[in-house]
This record gives structure tokens, sequence and C-alpha cells, in this order.
């Protein structure tokens, strides 16, 4: 059963980054004095190989960190631990809350993100997901379940960070009809432009974002405009009511940007940018990823390195546009806490 | 007794730009689609120099807004013809949201509206204030007063139009700590701003601010900085728990740049914009307006003419800016809409 006020229990699926900074925050509760009325704890972390833990009275999220600090895992020695995965803790745990952090699978069209989302909403238990799969390749279907079971479905961390584009969109936009979202999406494939434009080669670039820890080990779902293209498809889905997958994307890849061109570009007094865009067209919406030519007094052009930025086009609130500086894993972890609060509010 | 679902009945003290285009909308309600679960009349609408219109049922408001073409005032032919005043019609009409749309008094020290919307607020009704004055001279008496009847205070437009400034930092920033707010938020400073650049003279820069119906015949409000601290005394106050007035604000007017400044900045690669800033210093909350050159990177260098641009930093979410491009009349009247939705959802 859904429950509608803190406390909430949260499951945890997948520990990396993410989840470990979300542990972080709430272990050191007392520095965020304005987060004195979020009323949680952690009953489950499950990971895909670093094993799991378990306690309906609370896992210990100090020595959770620690262990992976020392151990790179959790170890039997751990009063919590637990050989659960993660389909079976979405399965059998008694929690409120399940919170999807595994790594997206574009391969697998959203898997297995999708059935912890599913087996979590199907039990009438609120999903937050940060993987974006469950938005671009299943949003209708659990959308759906969630409502059918009177249960959360949220998901503020699943583009620009802990930016609260989704909560913007929702509180702060009623009675308007979005005609067209456009931003830049991508820190990877911005962070290469602008190395380019500075003289690096594409190689190069690629090597500052993975030392800048910017970009994965495999950054190809980056530079192929992938994970941009998961992003609009998931803004256009939920915004814009499309049934858009990444496949209908009209998508560039960074291999279509030479440097040659990003400097051709400057010199003309314009900046290359991985534009994502949704817009209305013949009654349904479209969405693309292009490398776009942006002059240096638009707003797109000043998205530096890992910045982002998205442009709302309305009705009646007209233009507005959301520009996130300097994100960090705390920006991101604070996008699970948003949705925590919009839980307890009764959104779903 | 203030009411908390639709349908609501609104009383409009003013019936100035936004009132009319308030009015527009909803005679036009068709055309925005997104609208179709506004459901509001309006039962009164005062005004200082206009006479007023008065009746339970429902002001016809495309005949308010035709006479007010024709005559330039309600005349006793309207069957809704009223004598009362502003404050007798907050007094005794049974509306459900008193709407403050009066010009702004500094010199009264926000009266007229701060008793307009005490009135409302004494009886129960919620007051929706796009009058800046109660945020700068009376916020905590008047919050104070909603919350102890249940009544809503709400003031989306008073600051960068309909642009969800108070609704973002209400809904989607939970359980931060705003550290510190800056922002353009003058629309009129900024234009004479741009056009000094441009080669204008100062009253050149006026006039066209003047002509383009940005600036009121009177911009002194403007010019002076008393608008851009009477903005940022409201953020202040609502959203950091400042107790500031006006006058607390270190003020620059625009007496104090001269278009040779202007246009040396320029030649450094600076423009100069009127930056307003709240901040937290020794316990307290401090205010500026403050004459400032800021580099073509930044994204305060973009706000062109009527733009307006406002940055929060906060202890979780880090930075985060709105931008508001383009504004009109529409997207002011919009900030009455989505106060309206507010309360609908039970937001005080």
């Amino acid at each position: 059963m859904a429950r509608d006020r803190f406390p909430l229990k949260l499951l945890l699926v997948g520990f990396g980054n993410v989840g470990r900074e979300l542990a972080r925050i709430l272990v050191n509760r007392p520095d965020y004095p304005a987060l004195k009325d979020l009323d949680v704890s952690v009953v489950g972390i499950t990971t895909g190989s670093r094993k799991s833990l378990a306690n309906e009275r609370g896992v210990d999220l100090a020595r959770a960190l620690r262990e992976l600090e020392e151990h790179g895992r959790f170890t039997p020695a751990n009063p919590d631990y637990s050989e659960l995965d993660s389909l079976g803790a979405a399965e059998t745990l008694d929690y409120d809350v399940l919170v999807e952090m595994s790594p997206l699978s574009i391969a697998n069209r959203g898997e297995p993100a999708i059935s912890h989302v599913r087996t979590a909403l199907e039990r009438g238990r609120h999903a937050i997901t940060c993987n974006k799969g469950p938005l671009a390749f299943g949003f209708r279907e659990l959308r759906r379940l969630a409502d059918e079971r009177h249960a959360g479905f949220l998901y503020e961390t699943t583009v620009m960070d802990g930016s609260p584009v989704f909560g913007m969109a929702r509180s702060c936009m009623k009675g308007n009809t979005i005609l067209k979202i456009d931003g830049i999406l991508n820190s990877t494939s911005n962070y290469v432009l602008c190395a380019m434009e500075k003289g690096s080669s594409f190689a190069e670039g690629v090597a500052g974002a993975q030392a800048e820890q910017i970009a994965e080990a495999d950054p190809s779902n980056d530079l192929d405009g992938w994970d941009a293209s998961v992003k609009i498809v998931a803004l256009a889905n939920v915004l814009m009511g499309a049934g858009l997958e990444p496949n209908d994307v009209d998508r560039d890849s960074m291999a279509d940007v030479t440097p040659e061109r990003v400097r051709e570009a400057k010199g003309r007094g314009f900046r290359i940018k991985m534009v994502c865009s949704a817009w209305r067209e013949d009654g349904s919406v479209k969405a693309s990823v292009k490398a776009t030519e942006v002059s240096l007094g638009h707003p797109f052009a000043l998205v530096d390195a890992t910045g982002s930025i998205v442009r709302f086009e309305t009705d009646l609130l007209g233009k507005i546009l959301m520009t996130e500086e300097d994100p960090n894993i705390t920006t991101t972890a604070y996008g699970v806490i948003t949705d925590l609060y919009s839980l307890n509010e009764g959104i779903r």
C-alpha cells in the first residue's frame, strides 16, 4: 500500500556515485538545516556486483559507506549483509519508495530498471527513478500503472541532475500548453566541444572529460548523441504527452563535428552546441539532437563544459529558461530528495 | 471563510494593463486548452478613477473590456455598474480571492494596497497581490494574518512578471537553504543601459523605453533603483526570512551611470547591469542594487532590454538560474493564474 506521509523507508537499487552521495547527505543531515522535516530511512541497498544490505529498522549508512570505501563491496561482517538481488529486494522487502539508480542500458531498452520500477508500482509502492530508461522506453505503461495503484512515480534526477526541470513544469506552468522544449543536456559532448574550441583534438577533448570524471570509461552513449536523445525523449514523453523512443530522434553524433568546423564557426562568432529539441508538428511531437551554431548572444552559447540549460516555450508563460551552473554530485543526489518531498506532499 | 476549491470568485482591485489582460484571457479561455480546469469568475472590479463593477453572478468581462476601450471608464449604462470604492468592495463583496492590482506607492509605504490585502485576509478570504507594496512594507504582518485565518496570500506576479520565481523556490527547492539571490529585475533601467551602449544619451534611452511602453510616464522609481530595491526586498523577505524595507537596500541610481562609463566598459568587454542582490551576513540578510560590470561570458550579460534573470545559490541544489525572455502582458497576467492554481491546490 502506498503511504501518504513521512517517514519514508527507501530501497536503494544501485549504489554508485549518486546513491552514495544521497547516503552521505542523510548521514550528515545536521549540515543541511532546511532538511529537518525529511524523515527518511534506508531499509535496503542492492548492487550489481557489490552485494546487498537489508535491515527493516534501517541500514547503517555510515558503515555502508565506510565498507565500500575500504573493501569495494559489502561484506558478511556487516550485520545488514544480504544476498538479495535487486529484483528480489524489490519483490520482497518492506519499503515505501524504490529508488532506481542502476546504470541505463539502451541496448536492453531500459531493462532491468523498468522491471524494478514496475515491481514496486505493482506492489503499490512509490518509485523514484534516476535511470532514464523507464522514461524513454516505458513511460506510458509505468505512469498508468502508478496511477492505477495510487503510487508515486517521479524522476527529477534524470534530466539536468537535481535541477527541478520536471518540478517546475509540474508546479509552475499549470494551465500552459508546452509548445516547444530545447536545451543542452549532455555534459560530455559539451565539454568536448568547448575543448575543441580551445584547440584540442576530439580525442584530447574526450580524454579531458574522462580525466575530470564527466565522461564514463565508455563515453560512446554521450558522444553518439544517445544520452541527449534519451533525455529529450524523457522530457517530451512526460511534459508533452509524446510516445517517443530514442530511435525516433533525428540524432547527430559528435563524430559529425570536427575541430576544424568548431573553430571555423568560432571565427565567425558562433559556438557549435549539441541542441536537443522537441516540438509539436502535425498533431504529434518530434524530437532532434543537432549540432547547431548558436551566436554568442544566445543563452545557449554561455553553457560551458558541464553546465546545462533548458528552454520551455508555452502559450501563456512565454519563453522561460532554466540554467544549471557547475553541477556536482550533491546537486544530482538532491534530485532524489526533491522527489521525496514531492511524495510527502501527495504528488504522484 | 477561505474556500479550498474551485470555483473561485475574484474581486479585481485595479483594472490596468494586467487586469485587463487577465480578463481577456478569461474571456478567450478556449484559446488556451490547458486552462480547462480553471473555474474562475469575477464578481467585482474596482478602479481608482474609472468607477467599479459588481455582480455576484459574475461581471460581464467582455462588456467591461469594451466599455473601457470605448469610454475610458465604466458607465451607469452597464448593469454591473457600482459606486463602490476598492476598500468598500474588499469589505463587503462576497469574493473568494482579492486580486490587488492597484499601483505601488513607495511614498505611502505600500498603502492602500496593504489595507486591501489585510481586509481580505481578516475576512478569511485569499489575497493575491501584483502590487509589490505588501511584500516590501508589510510581509510579516500579512503572512502571519493569512496563516492565522488559513487564507492564501500569494504574489507570483510581483517579481519577473509571470515567471515562477516564488513558485520554483516554494515547490522545487524544498530542503534547501537559500544562501544568496541575485538578478536583473528592472526592465526600464536595463533598457536604458542597452540603449546607452548603442550610443544613445540617457534621455534618449528613457524616451525609447517610454515609447515602447516599458517605462511609465514618471520613470523615476525605475531609474532611481526603487523598483529594483522593492523587488529584491520582496524576494529576501519571502524566501530568506528577511525583515527588510526598501530603504535598507544599498542602492545605486541610474543617475550614477553615464553613457561614457557604459561605453568605456563595453570597450573592455564588459556590460554594466543593475544587479540586485540579497545575501546572508552576520546572522541577517543584506541587500543591494548596484551598477555592476559583468563580463560577456556571464549569464547576466545576455539580459537585453526587457528580459530578466534571477540566480539562486543554495546549499543542496547549487546554483540555478531562471531567465525570462521577451515578456509581455500575457506573461504578467499569467502570474495571477498560477497563483489561482496554487490556491486550488491548497497552497496558502
